[in-house]
């Protein structure tokens, strides 16, 4: 694990500040050539002012880059890693890059598209929260009933030690963080803009609290304004939570853009319904109606989705021996998901807690080593 | 089709006195005998002061019916047809008989536990009615917002010619009876007790009103006072509606036990979402949690799942030209019911609004006569 000090962490810090989190160029060349490479490329052309071939990628994919590079070339002068780190200490913000020392596990769901980096302002830590959470989502313009709602499940969250997760608007995400507070509970709001702006203004002093007792968190440097584009993306990180639950959202809702990352990356959705007269739970039923969410009634309903995550029980032969060698800790749910009289893909996946896409990866892999076998459409394990 | 006034439909109607509609036993022996032979076994056993043995029944039968029998033989007195037609007529109420002219095909849905008989009071005629109809069921004790809901679904289904279906009871009951009066549509009440006892007293003037405008039916004699245990098995011919929607009922609820007959009948359950903080709504939220209900936000969602019944698509070949010979309407409708590349049994079933055990039983019917035949798991259709 780095310590995110090292060439390819500082990499990843300029690259948080270089591209917007849903440029999938961005993504993609830090995927293919890692974060140091891709920076020196983008780095190069800035000096040669001439487009270089980036090394060990095609002619096509490099025509793809021709569009993006102007874009993270203008951003350069902004994304110098010393002087963001700098900006961090000033901020009393910690720094954490994908991987690195004190990166939230959870947000390895979103694979290529985790954050580059994090900026972390608070004294908890969310590398472990995110793991055992749960994310309460709903309406800016949510009734007293949906505060109640969202309210009475954030306490109930505190109460066991579950971390709450929301975004720091005004209506739910508000009444969740308030709730989480007023419990001495574990308040985390991520943030679409940067953890020095803390947005929107008539919640400054709530989030201020929470940066006291819990952690504000953004993938943006500091200084970046919240932005439409940002909020969406700043989702799919709220939806890494162990659960998402909607509380009111309108039929057209930025709390329905955060279901549907969970339900992407198989996490729970749970929806509070609530009068079919109040435009404001519209959005609810439509997620359960079509079975996008479960109907959840209250706080021991919502959290029954939230179950820590990577609990999966761990074979006692192996695994702890260390005589079994796993590529990933994948192929080590994988492993461990297979049921003693062997089990299907889905029946692994969701015993592991992993993506339909993540098993077969991780069984394949398994496969190649002779740690599993597969027969008459179930997985076995193999003595190693 | 009988009359309703033949020997059978008689011993029916005497049927419908003698027993209460839960009473397996009285609804086994006439499955076994025919109503008119089982009359007869009742009035020789009194008349004889000896139990005698039934015909065709074996002796494990014979002795299932030994507990039975008394409570049958003392109600003799008051299950002579000639005298219960005349209190029908008195009351200007029309009597039914399974089966017979003006008798509601939506009910043969309940097999061996279809009523004896109706008695019903109004202009409606409830043999078509019911086949196009929509059950609204919930509780007595509704607030405002559910009898808001259920009224707006009355009205809406009113003005689409969908009979409404209740129990005459305050809260749901009511709200939907009046609204489908105050709409000219086709108001059904189906009562626990006689039809001349306009119960709960407080709804007697609507009572009325669904009288003039609609029908009040029971399948309980004139004079029977509603009872706990009618009120429940009252509640199955409200669940032979097209479709049942409960509109708020408690966690424990006379509604539920009419949604799980709806369930058992295989027709559609809807049920509306309510506040979490609202008791009235808890019964409805367990109901599409467990998967038993869709959730439904109004009157088009609602009326979705009441589908007319029986509108399959006919062959236009087969049926209408009168070369074919169904056994019964049920095998019409399974023969109709098949694909042009053949069917499943439950796809089948499904198409032609029947059970499986019914399309199973019209399917075997159709094959002893050549009509159908089953390939790998599909039936198709033979030319006849």
């Amino acid at each position: 694990m780095s310590d995110g000090t090292g060439t390819e962490a500082s990499a990843l810090v300029a690259w948080s500040a270089l591209a917007e989190p849903d440029d999938p160029l961005a993504l993609g060349i830090v995927a293919a050539l890692g974060a140091t490479e891709a920076l020196a490329w983008v780095r190069s052309c800035a000096g040669s002012g001439v487009l270089l071939s980036p090394p060990a990628l095609d002619r096509k994919q490099r025509d793809a880059l021709v569009g993006a590079l102007p874009r993270w070339v203008a951003r350069l002068p902004e994304a110098d890693p010393r002087a963001l780190r700098e900006r961090a200490d000033l901020l009393g913000a910690r720094l954490v890059t994908r991987g690195g020392r004190g990166w939230p596990p959870a947000l390895d769901r979103l694979g290529a598209a985790a954050p580059f980096a994090l900026w972390i302002r608070g004294e908890l830590d969310p590398a472990a929260s995110w793991s055992r959470s749960i994310a309460l989502v709903g309406a800016r313009a949510a009734t007293a009933y949906g505060e109640h709602v969202a309210g009475a499940i954030a306490a109930e969250a505190a109460a066991r030690g579950i971390a709450v997760i929301s975004g720091g608007a005004y209506g739910i995400d508000a009444a969740a963080h308030r709730a989480t507070l007023a419990c001495v509970g574990a308040p985390i709001a991520v943030l679409a803009g940067g953890v020095d702006r803390l947005y929107p203004a008539g919640n400054t002093r709530m989030l201020e609290q929470v940066v006291a007792c819990g952690a504000v968190v953004s993938e943006q440097p500091p200084g970046r304004a919240p932005m439409r584009h940002r909020f969406l993306s700043r989702n799919r990180l709220i939806a890494a939570a162990s659960a998402t639950i909607v509380v009111e959202a309108a039929a057209r809702s930025g709390a329905l853009n955060t279901a549907r990352h969970a339900s992407e990356l198989a996490r729970p959705v749970g929806a509070v319904p609530g009068p079919v007269t109040s435009g404001a739970s519209a959005g609810c039923h439509a997620l359960i109606r079509a079975g996008a969410a479960v109907l959840v009634t209250g706080p021991g309903e919502a959290l029954e989705l939230a179950a820590p995550l990577g609990e999966v029980d761990e074979p006692a032969a192996v695994g702890s021996d260390g005589r079994t060698d796993f590529g990933s800790a994948q192929e080590r749910a994988a492993h461990a998901g297979i049921g003693a009289r062997g089990s299907t893909t889905d029946a692994i996946a969701r015993a592991a807690g992993l993506t339909g896409g993540q098993a077969q990866a991780a069984l394949g892999g398994l496969s190649l080593r002779g740690l599993v076998e597969l027969r008459d459409g179930r997985w076995h394990r193999l003595s190693p």
